[in-house]
């Protein structure tokens, strides 16, 4: 479920782009208004915005922003304005020109995504890029990193709740001899997490758990340190239960010395739109201390403000 | 360009319908209606007959084909009645299920269709068989094969014209490189292979022939007989030149001491409505015969009749 709210009554999107266009007029930039707006109109609503705003004032209105704000708040803003495929092909281009071993946000877009809005993220990378996530991806990264990446950002899963129990005993057995042989990279148990359905993949690993005694992410972490291993299990987390997957990051992001503005930023921009709410009571049960209140604590600002309009504020 | 011929004043679907309903009653089958019909509607318009029969009559037409029709004829009338998406998905799901290093139809549905094409067939194999295309592809195979085969059926290439002829340089360095080595499985051949635009592969390739004197089809031959290198020259003349691949693939199906008909039957369903009047041309040049006259040696019947509807017979 998601967190975002837009209003009952919408002004017209005309209306919408006068105002955002006033925000960025005379003396300083009213950055209220802004977040009233931009927070509160859906992906499609604010594909529509952006579309009148540059037939209406000849300027993408992502540009405009990107002058008037800085820093965390524009990020947010311009993260949270983009429509999820492209806003997914932006990120993913990001992070293969910078990958680091803890830039999870491909394995974010590859398996906590649905398979079309993968496809869609896609088809946004050749538009914005011209050329293929895929290409880039396996460009940038070498070795075990490169063959779990790119299989996993090229996959299309099916979707549907069918569970082959034959299978899932079958695929539970070698998963648990790779990971016996610490074969963390073998071909076989690459193939079974990266072109599974979800479904199947949940069942597999029920019957691992069942089978074996541990759940395969307990398997995983014979050296918890090793970045391979790390991102292994960020892949299982992000397919089989992607709201732990954020609360966690969400959590190491606001309990850092110094918030981890990054993370905070991309979860929330996000998520916002699609299961913010189980992310949010997740964390509540993991952490008994509301979200909003956390980031409350951590930002300030424009930034806060809008962080707080897009997870919503609890009462308590 | 095609060779389907579609008639300039089309009966409407219903009639088609119940000419077809007529060509299966009562004494026999009427197959030059069939054909008649089936081998001069375009896919939308095969696709609306599929359906209306399936409301009038209650029973799938296909089943129906295949009840009333038998061997080549109902193979090429079942192929070519089928939606292209969901004809690649088929022939996809025969090819994992009997995988031979002969069978390149995976190369063909992954290498000589457009990026958006190999999608549809994706997500029609979803539909189909309620799995995914390289979940049954990576299963079916191992080793370097899984490893190409896999790679091809999950890109999603870009397919803009444009070409980085600095990257073309270094593309083609790498896979002197690994070729000279003998490395044929190489990741990273594997990887420019795989996800380039065919733009920037054949800029590669011709940058490859310019720098280092020979084709790179020339160079995988070190060994005529290897399999891999087969499949390897097979999935770079896919995607470069299609037409001289299918040209050649006609020409040693109907060449040989008894004629392939799975392969014959496979490129003039697949082709007829895409490329074939190329493969024609490219088949006469190759041979000094048309490729009907060399049909008609080969096959007799409703399947040759079918075939030559579909192909378009030459005057001389």
């Amino acid at each position: 479920m998601a967190t975002l709210s837009v209003p009952s009554a919408l002004p017209d999107v005309a209306e919408d782009v006068e105002q955002l266009h006033k925000a960025f007029s005379g003396w300083g930039t009213n950055e209220d208004l802004i977040i009233t707006i931009l927070a509160h109109r859906n992906a499609y609503q604010r594909k529509l915005i952006r579309e009148v705003y540059t037939s209406t004032y000849g300027e993408d209105l992502l540009k405009t922003l990107d002058k008037e704000l800085t820093n965390d708040f524009e990020r947010i803003v311009h993260l949270f304005t983009l429509d999820p495929p492209e806003r997914d092909a932006f990120l993913a281009n990001e992070a293969t020109k910078k990958f680091t071993s803890s830039n999870w946000v491909l394995i974010e877009i590859a398996c906590a995504r649905s398979s079309d809005d993968l496809f869609n993220a896609r088809r946004a990378y050749h538009v914005r890029f011209k050329k293929s996530i895929e290409e880039d991806v396996a460009q940038h990264t070498t070795g075990d990193f490169r063959k779990l990446l790119v299989a996993l950002v090229t996959s299309f899963r099916y979707e549907g709740p069918e569970v082959n129990t034959h299978l899932a005993k079958s695929d539970a057995k070698i998963l648990h001899e790779k990971i016996s042989d610490k074969a963390y990279s073998d071909d076989d148990l690459i193939r079974i997490i990266a072109t599974r359905s979800k479904a199947q993949l949940s069942a597999t690993l029920n019957t691992y758990n069942n089978s074996y005694g541990h759940a395969i992410t307990k398997d995983l972490k014979e050296d918890p340190k090793d970045d391979f291993l790390k991102l292994l299990r960020a892949t299982i987390k992000c397919l089989t239960c992607p709201e732990k997957y954020f609360e966690k990051l969400l959590r190491l992001a606001v309990n850092k010395m110094g918030t981890d503005e990054s993370a905070l930023t991309r979860v929330v921009a996000t998520r916002a739109e699609v299961d913010m709410q189980r992310i949010k009571e997740e964390y509540y049960r993991r952490n008994s201390v509301h979200l909003d209140h956390a980031i409350k604590k951590d930002t300030h600002g424009d930034y806060e403000k809008m962080l707080i309009e897009l997870v919503g504020a609890e009462n308590a």
